[in-house]
């Protein structure tokens, strides 16, 4: 019987991160006058030392052994060899997947999480404020705050916290405080109700929510957290990939192709960083970044600079972006639905060495019900993205004979989601596709924007 | 840093099961009339191959490949060290837990599940019938159809029905089908109707459903499965007390307690009856099965002969119950909300080799935001009752200044109970306790019904 899990000890945990920023070459953010945007002005928001890592282009950037003791809770986390799929697909690749869905809070979120909490309470800071979507990545924080006793408050987008109330009771058990947004208790929240006040929020405006409640915090013991597009989140999470390729080498295989669902970018390039870099150096892989077609910023949208969150409150970044004021369609994978894409993915992806694909939601779904009935578990909507985008490259790999090796993250489970699952079951989901003329009256938006630099890093 | 979980590789999951008939006696199922029940009687409800497990006395029983094989999806199953909870009490014992929420249904269900699905698939059997409480058995059983392709039909109790509606998708993903309980599908549904249209149903009802919908199936390809009480299900589990007792090994340690919450029995046999086998040969260990005190079927109903469900479809076990109508307080550990108790646990605790102990709901809840803050997991609300004594044993060991070492099985996540915490967080809930008056009417209904024998094995 061969083995499912490729196991690794908790002392063979990777001890550092991969800073893809020591091998490309990013625009920098810049202050909406155009000039570039210096570590103090991040200050009020951000901790220093969360800051310094934003900006290193060191290579391996160390795992503090407080952060490594609290993510052994669940990690090393199992790569999969997804046998039963295989077989459903008749297909001769080789699927493998790491399983991102084995944390406390159900996702790969935790993975930065835990080092943002432990280096926010290393800097003195007594109190966290984030945004969330699907509810993810506020779990994930609540988590992550418990661990390191501080407190942590969430701004759930509206639609969501409407449609999800147990997200909002997992964070409050977790010690999380967790209300809707938009909120009366920022000034962000209430110009957004006062525009409509029926509206269903956005991940822009929660996120507009969560900097200015930090800000605003006059004792200075407060700062704002983001669970993704920054550089410090994708370096947390190449503890997925880094832990992928020690566990790839235990077994004498290795990837041809990376796949992985990108909303912000964190989840995909928690992966694929680290092949990134091999293939910088010469190794050929595919890597796919997938994106809902409702949301698709790599896929369509250009590469430009843009704000984060709806009221402007952050730097300009330089990314693929459908525009700030872009309201995504209700898309049942909340992680996805994000008018922007994290700027060192948008990077890989405009030099080529990762190839966007987009799915749509029914695909996705489809592909969802097939791997819950044959590897079991039921993955997050987010993660059906990647999965529709799998099982296209296997059955490829069938058609071509071709003894191929996948890898992918299964970057949550859906067990919170399951209300979309009943939907698609009773046939009541659709698909939603943006229309060209959607796409380019969202780049009219950048058109007196800086413009990012054409970069090439190898 | 030390490590907190201890992890077996997959080639090391127990091979046979630990078969406690092996060694302790039980009185006989009897039918209505007083005699005993005969493996072919029960050859309409079960496949042969299960009912000839459910009457071996072997003690140990060869797992067979293709259900380890399944098994491998999540097992072997974490031991974890609790060193946060045992930093949060200041005790000075060393608490470990066997993780079983890792399956991807979230409990120690599937452990049975899987096997129940496979020698009913080996026996030719098409389709299986349950009955399900708070639904965790029902999903158990629908992913492990759903490994099998065998379909699968679930009567779930009215009041979870309509409380946890996520229950019923979790199962139409894997491809089950649930319907409320009781059903206009069955008699015993339409009369439990007929006498009360909104009753909230019961798993009395439910199993009876289950059964007799199994029986009616004229093709003969119909069976029925159950998720507790019966000897082949706690033969199923003890996978869990044999998985940690190789755990222990490794690390050189052995447990002084063993702690599990008892419903039917099943999750508490599975830990407990491989340390039962040490303790009948010689070794002292406190075992304690934890029940709430809203259904104390072990502290305080007596050990009789009685029906498994309302209806009287099952034969008669020897077990402590509070009597097949009886219908217990709206607790939200659905899965401790059974009149009866296995004929093995009764029988253990009959002969003093296991100490029965009841918590209340706010006792349980409590424990079980600690643990949730300290270990990160959120508990089932099941589970929580064997926190609350597992949290009073280590500040006993605390004021006795005892180095003891406890294990408990964490037997599921309250990812799909969250509801429960919301109203636990927000001081909605109480309390519930039966009055000697309502136990000792309970212990009416038993009068003419046969009496077990005084049974002693060791």
């Amino acid at each position: 019987m061969e083995a499912r899990k490729i196991f690794l000890k908790e002392d063979e945990i990777p001890r550092q991160w991969y800073n893809i920023l020591a091998d490309i070459r990013l625009n920098p953010p810049l202050k909406p006058d155009g000039t570039p945007v210096l570590p103090e002005d991040l200050a009020p928001v951000f901790p220093m030392n969360l800051i310094e890592q934003e900006v290193s282009t060191e290579r391996w950037i160390d795992i503090p052994e407080d952060v490594l003791d609290v993510l052994r809770i669940w990690r090393p986390a199992p790569l999969v060899r997804a046998r039963s799929l295989e077989k459903a697909l008749g297909t001769p690749a080789r699927i493998y997947f790491k399983n991102e869905s084995v944390s406390p809070p159900g996702s790969h979120k935790p993975n930065t999480a835990v080092p943002q909490a432990y280096y926010n309470k290393v800097f003195g800071i007594e109190r966290l404020t984030t945004e969330t979507g699907a509810g993810q990545w506020g779990s994930a924080l609540s988590f992550a705050c418990a661990q390191f006793g501080i407190r942590c408050k969430v701004y759930m987008v509206r639609v969501s916290f409407d449609q999800k109330p147990y997200r909002k009771s997992m964070m409050e058990t977790w010690g999380g405080n967790c209300v809707a947004s938009p909120s009366m208790e920022t000034r962000a929240g209430r110009d957004a109700l006062e525009k409509n006040p029926d509206t269903p929020g956005s991940l822009g405006t929660a996120i507009s929510e969560a900097i200015e409640a930090a800000v605003a915090d006059e004792t200075g013991k407060t700062r704002y957290s983001l669970g993704s597009v920054l550089n410090h989140v994708m370096l947390h999470q190449t503890i997925i990939g880094l832990e992928a390729k020690k566990q790839f080498e235990m077994i004498g295989d290795y990837p041809d192709i990376v796949i992985g669902c990108a909303g912000g970018g964190s989840n995909f390039a928690g992966l694929a960083f680290p092949f990134v870099h091999d293939k910088i150096n010469g190794r050929p892989i595919e890597i796919y970044p997938v994106e809902p077609t409702a949301c698709p910023t790599l896929t369509k949208a250009p590469f430009v600079y843009d704000y984060g969150d709806t009221a402007g409150y952050t730097p300009l970044l330089p990314m693929h972006s459908l525009g700030h004021a872009f309201v995504p369609p209700p898309l049942h994978a909340g992680g996805l639905r994000y008018h922007g894409m994290a700027p060192t993915v948008s990077q890989i992806v405009a030099e080529g060495l990762a190839t966007p694909r987009s799915v749509t939601q029914l695909d996705a779904y489809q592909a969802g019900i097939l791997l819950a009935r044959t590897e079991g578990i039921i993955p997050a909507p987010e993660t059906t993205h990647a999965l529709a985008c799998v099982v296209d490259e296997a059955r490829k790999a069938r058609e071509e004979g071709k003894e191929k090796t996948i890898v992918f993250t299964w970057s949550g489970h859906g067990l919170l989601d399951l209300g979309a699952y009943d939907r698609y079951l009773s046939g009541m989901l659709s698909n939603f596709a943006l229309s060209e003329d959607e796409i380019a009256q969202s780049e009219e938006i950048f058109r007196d924007y800086p413009k990012p630099e054409h970069l090439k890093s190898c």
